[in-house]
């Protein structure tokens, strides 16, 4: 499928996430609102809560440092103990320096001062923000994220994440969204993917996909074409249903 | 953490992952299987449907390629149709040729003729395995996936994949069983830092992690404590929860 949309990369950061003690959800929720919004998502990356990796992965992925993204969304390691270390690393990565940010430690403040919560030295160091950076707010959490550069730095807790991903994406330039048709066919993918291959290379500038799977009553499949030209989409699922006599 | 145990990681390989279609669990299952092994799981990607996205992840991963880790377990993208070209792909990142392998077109022809289904030339793309892989079997599906260098190909549908993982894991070198404790305390993980970043820097051995929760009865923090020597975990947890008086 040929598309000029903005790409974009997700790298969740957390040793939790690999030794599958706690199962992702934020790369799946922010897959879907960036199909929505048209931005077409490359990859994800899930590294643990190691400076180097870390480091290595914003390098790779964010556009502004020559990586291969338009955008870097993070999941993680910005909370107030010893091994969030993300802010830091997207520092390294950046080149640039870290320090309190007098606006991210004011809203921290105004928010604790209102609840009653001692203002503590650890508890601040989630207002430690590396240089030129933006905030990123939220409803959900005093603590914000920050972009720099291509990279976008959001929170591992899924209610604050998921309140990040609604401030932020609003805020970005979006792209034309992909629109999608899907059928599910109780045949096996090797009994439809002739059809599906004759079908996609008449119609290349849409992508088609089939999805198998297994369930108790066998074998099936799910098709699915995708492109930018919500009519193109239309036509080309009418010309599959005829092909496999749907 | 200190550990000498074998290092992996997980690439998948699917455009439906990345579009938010389907949420994909089967890293999150072989991470649990790999925590069980001893077995430490460095990293997951998750690329598209793209042959120089797949080529570049496994010389990323491989480490008989150069790459970062001692196994590289992949998932998707080896089925019948156009689109499946894992195949290929890690033929081409390990430098060597594919073909239709005779062991693995025996395995096929035999379930299918005896399940009367017919065996088409599509069917038969499935037994297209790089030259000098073995094979990994699976009581599921009659394809079957291979490993070659360090890469293990395993298929997407999460009921094959995990037969497949049934397979293999046995038969691969494991380690050492990392033990873990945990305790749920209802504090925000800003309360109890300070303590966990002191006994981290006194139990250097131990990996210890934070995982914040926000739930309707308020913030809260899971503790971890990760290490080789079960003894150790346990009396590191006897300490923390001195120090944080439960």
């Amino acid at each position: 499928m040929q598309s000029d949309n903005p790409t974009a990369a997700i790298l969740v950061i957390g040793d939790e996430i690999l030794s599958g003690r706690t199962r992702e959800g934020n790369a799946h929720h922010l897959a879907e609102r960036l199909t929505d919004a048209g931005i077409d998502l490359r990859e994800v990356r899930i590294v643990a809560d190691d400076h180097d990796q870390i480091v290595a992965a914003i390098r790779a992925l964010d556009g502004s440092l020559g990586g291969t993204c338009d955008y870097l969304f993070t999941s993680g390691g910005i909370g107030p103990t010893h091994d969030d270390i993300t802010a830091d690393a997207v520092a390294a990565a950046h080149g640039v320096g870290i320090e309190i940010n007098e606006e991210a430690k004011a809203l921290m403040v105004e928010r604790w001062t209102r609840l009653g919560v001692e203002v503590t030295g650890n508890r601040l160091r989630m207002a430690r923000i590396p240089l030129g950076a933006s905030l990123i707010l939220n409803e959900v959490s005093a603590a914000p994220g920050f972009s720099i550069g291509h990279t976008h730095v959001m929170a591992g807790v899924p209610q604050v994440f998921t309140a990040m991903v609604d401030w932020l994406l609003p805020r970005l330039p979006a792209g034309r969204r992909v629109t999608s048709a899907s059928v599910e066919v109780l045949r096996p993918e090797s009994a439809v993917a002739d059809d599906l291959g004759a079908l996609a290379a008449e119609w290349p500038d849409l992508s088609m996909g089939s999805y198998p799977f297994h369930r108790p009553e066998g074998f099936g499949t799910n098709l699915v074409i995708r492109g930018l030209d919500a009519e193109r989409v239309a036509a080309a699922m009418d010309a599959l249903r005829e092909r496999l006599s749907l």
